[in-house]
């Protein structure tokens, strides 16, 4: 799978990219990442890629004409999308990760910056745009980052047992379960007794249980979708 | 204003905090950001911050005594937020951003790793969970980097403007009308002419009725959150 990045910012990924499971996996080959600097397709001396805003307003925005040029310049792949990261998005979720995840070849991720990019790159470059959620940031290279990270993931080998994968919370729609490890004791608080009673069915019923609870307790939008979902659920 | 980072990958950071405008507002000492390795206070001589979770699953959980440790041997400033970064958390939005930048003088960012973290981390050392939204990443430094730039992004100084902070589509719950910049006409696509007329309030009253369009289109649940709180709104 290949990644390419299209930033102003080239340097902001050099670290985040050598760094922990993405880092290894990288490493490992396990997808591509190649970065695209709009600036090396400028046309004039200034090497410019803002300029203000029609109609007035503060801020600068990103021409259309150096993000064109880059992505133009790239390889094509057979199944591709070129995605721009903007608060104006359809709002990451789990299941586009899952979806970019095994059905892509080659991802562009174009970082906005500045007050946002000309509409004309959104209308007629941009096949996708995901925004990372209702905020704003200095810049799109942190939620191309977390993209590129969730989908590789999810690719086989990113994470050392298949499994852990495989009942993860919002799979199912439900927040996690609490989860505890040595020490039995700390501080004098200690891990619930069900937990260590080596039971597993009792162990499978107090964190479906718990799962519901916090998921109703902490996020009823998740809890109200997950009830419709599961009309027979006992509780 | 102070971040501490509590991460087993302090290396992550060595490029995004140099990167861009927050690198600069980090070398103008908008704020300071330090970085603890929960892994320099564990104890044996493995220095093993993780370890299976009771109740069986897979995957690893960080154990606590590292991390209480880390926090404790940090300065402690007044009006101070202990945030863990988890999918359990309370989603991301630009009103916490708001609060986090003008009501603290330290907010320290616990990273998690692995399947997540011990239980009595949440219960007794964090004061708040923070989720970056519904997906699941390798790590906990994505996110926790998504939040100190949202944080100091609001902090004065680091935007040139300060007007460009003002009128954000998220202040608003809108989201933001679409913005041209030259050239007037760029492979045949023209700028609409009434970018182009100089009158402000046409201009205006465009803007206001193309957010308005766009957040319909897109995103039914801020359009209906929007028309709740402007009932007398004509459209």
């Amino acid at each position: 799978m290949r990644f390419d990045l299209i930033t102003l910012f080239p340097e902001f990924f050099t670290s985040p990219l050598q760094s922990g499971l993405l880092g290894k996996a990288l490493a490992r080959n396990i997808a591509q990442v190649y970065l695209t600097n709009p600036r090396d397709f400028t046309q004039d001396k200034h090497r410019r890629v803002d300029d203000e805003p029609y109609g007035g307003g503060v801020g600068m925005l990103l021409k259309p004409e150096p993000l064109f040029a880059a992505v133009e310049s790239l390889p094509i792949l057979p199944r591709r999308e070129i995605i721009l990261m903007s608060p104006q998005g359809e709002p990451l979720k789990q299941g586009i990760l899952q979806e970019l995840a095994h059905n892509y070849d080659q991802l562009l991720l174009i970082c906005g910056h500045y007050e946002g990019v000309d509409e004309r790159v959104r209308q007629h470059l941009v096949t996708r745009e995901i925004s990372l959620g209702d905020f704003v940031l200095t810049c799109g290279e942190i939620p191309a980052l977390a993209l590129l990270n969730g989908v590789i993931r999810l690719r086989p080998g990113t994470v050392g047992k298949e499994a852990s994968l495989k009942f993860e919370s919002f799979e199912e729609g439900l927040l996690d379960y609490p989860q505890y490890t040595r020490p039995p004791v700390f501080r004098g608080w200690e891990v619930p007794d069900v937990l260590r009673s080596g039971n597993h069915a009792q162990i499978e019923a107090w964190q479906k249980e718990q799962q519901q609870q916090r998921t109703r307790d902490r996020r009823p939008d998740l809890w109200h979708a997950w009830q419709q979902a599961h009309p027979n659920s006992s509780d």
